[in-house]
């Protein structure tokens, strides 16, 4: 796989290091989000806005996409192209597979918008796009040449962001244990300036997980999904932002560890008691308690079409011995509903 | 580069060796062509039938065939799923980058269809689709698991097809030189199973420059275009057969190589004699005399258009010194024009 230089950085690169011949893509919101970028864009002679979200992300107009991506680089040496990349989640993989398939592969440099971005999407190389209403159905490897991390852009957004951004952050700290872990388990507030402290040691432990199983062929990549499998339940049916419901993912994954003998009583209880956790009782949790039952057949039905399934019935779960060692098991669609129930009505009584 | 497993087969082979989850893409006038492809489909419960041609390749279509493709394998574990894609250049290309992309990559196994596929397309993982009038704008470096060539599908062609695929191993056998060029050079038929009897050596001497330039990052594999610069042109403005053109395309490069110098004249003598050379005077050459010289504005629009160009006027070439030795050379598009003037004005006296 090819290796990804990092670049973490207060303001936005002179355009001059990025590549020889550039062509910016862009989150239009940016404009008028961020005047630092507005001013640095005009830099670049050849561009193209895009709207975020998962039109962009549509099959179906990529044509119109590419054609006039085509059409713009017309007159540009292709052996020289490089795509920067301005944006958040659907931006980058946007931007990314156009990158990997465009002259078959150009350069590429990702410059992520959004914490959601900073900390994970845009590394690893994964890029994605929708067919009918089906997510990230086709998609290619293609790690970026550069990654910037420009504090400027990233702390021009809304400071509730930064608690959406916070749940990768915890996702990964759990992952990798040790002093990550340790750190932020102290951590008493959520904030721009705490992500952007801990950013560096974060992405650095999703290259750790990447390294070993780049494309996913020995499945150990896939602990990346740890809060993800019920988290994406949330973001779909009841429309929460991806943090928030990988937030509660976490959360129900910890009770799950715990409930399951997976992880010991003290463990639980330690990482309970942790000054961060008070940010996993997350606005997700109480929305799932405030919803009916008969949403658990909705859940059903989108856990069986989720593309982690493995066998018709069984999807692979990822559970959390303790910070830094995760276990990845089968377990059937019954028995996460089971569980579902379980902490709802656990959390009830607690009330 | 993956490594992609070659074979060499009288018979298609038995459907269980190329995978565990199979989806057959296939041309699909081989039913009408070949009944042992006929037969030997009907084992495929997944399968999708194409027509052959750019069309297929357009990107605008593109929607249309994922769609159909994601939804027919919806219920079949993603990490065992292969493509079996049976057909000419076209429907390599196509499924060739749909096996790139869906679910980031699955297994691939190509059984080409035509002589040009077997010799050339399905080897060496380029795949490709057009945007809008530009022919190979998009596409991935994928090679595929593993080429069956078979026999009975190849020897199913008419034996047109053979003089058109003669091109192709003509083009390797000058550029490999050695035994492989001067055991061609003696024969005086072309025909299905002569072809047959080169077509493991022709491959084998592909994957040699290949090797040597997997992603076209050093301008090695460019070699390969030999003949093909103004074979395009051909192909493109008087609509003549692939091969037909690369045929003409390689008569004019090895004329070119001795006008500029670059081809002893006892070498050019000694490939000119030899008995396969009679084959070089194509339909092409004769095509191209018929035609008026305002035609040759058309083609300098069209060598400036070229992909291969690399600056505004210039664009490599690549000449023969002797078999087995290339050299790649920048020159103008009014040099190849000049020397298209020459050639023509020359075989005009001959006659």
């Amino acid at each position: 796989m090819r290796h990804s230089d990092l670049i973490f950085s207060n303001e936005f690169p002179a355009p001059a290091r990025l590549g020889q011949e550039l062509l910016l893509i862009y989150d239009k919101i940016l404009l008028k989000k961020s005047p630092a970028f507005r001013q640095w864009s005009r830099s670049f002679p050849l561009q193209y806005a895009v709207s975020a979200g998962e039109d962009l992300k549509a099959v179906e107009n990529f044509p119109r996409h590419i054609g006039a991506l085509v059409q713009l680089c017309e007159k540009v040496s292709t052996r020289h192209l490089t795509l920067v990349v301005v944006g958040g989640g659907s931006v980058g993989d946007f931007g990314g597979f156009v990158a990997s398939i465009l002259k078959r592969g150009v350069g590429l440099v990702h410059i992520p918008s959004t914490w959601l971005a900073a900390l994970d999407s845009s590394h690893g190389g994964k890029t994605a796009l929708n067919v009918g209403s089906v997510k990230n159905q086709i998609g290619t490897f293609y790690p970026a040449d550069k990654i910037v991390m420009v504090r400027s852009l990233l702390l021009a957004q809304p400071e509730a962001r930064a608690f959406e951004g916070f749940g990768e952050l915890l996702k990964i700290a759990w992952i990798q244990g040790g002093s990550l872990w340790r750190d932020l388990a102290q951590e008493k507030n959520v904030s721009s300036p705490m992500l952007w402290k801990y950013l560096e040691a974060g992405v650095a432990a999703k290259y750790k997980v990447v390294k070993k199983d780049p494309e996913e062929k020995t499945g150990w990549r896939h602990i990346l999904n740890l809060g993800h499998t019920v988290g994406h339940l949330l973001e779909v049916l009841h429309q929460l932002p991806h943090g928030i419901s990988v937030n509660y993912g976490l959360d129900f994954s910890l009770r799950w560890s715990w409930e399951r003998g997976l992880m010991s009583s003290s463990q639980y209880e330690k990482i309970m008691r942790a000054p961060v956790s008070q940010y996993l009782l997350s606005a997700g949790r109480d929305h799932l308690l405030s919803r009916q039952k008969k949403d658990l057949n909705e859940f059903s039905r989108l856990l069986l079409s989720d593309k982690k399934k493995t066998k018709a019935q069984t999807l692979r779960f990822i559970f959390l011995q303790s910070p830094g060692r995760c276990v990845i098991q089968e377990v059937t669609v019954e028995e996460v509903i089971k569980e579902m129930v379980r902490q709802q009505e656990a959390a009830l009584h607690e009330l």
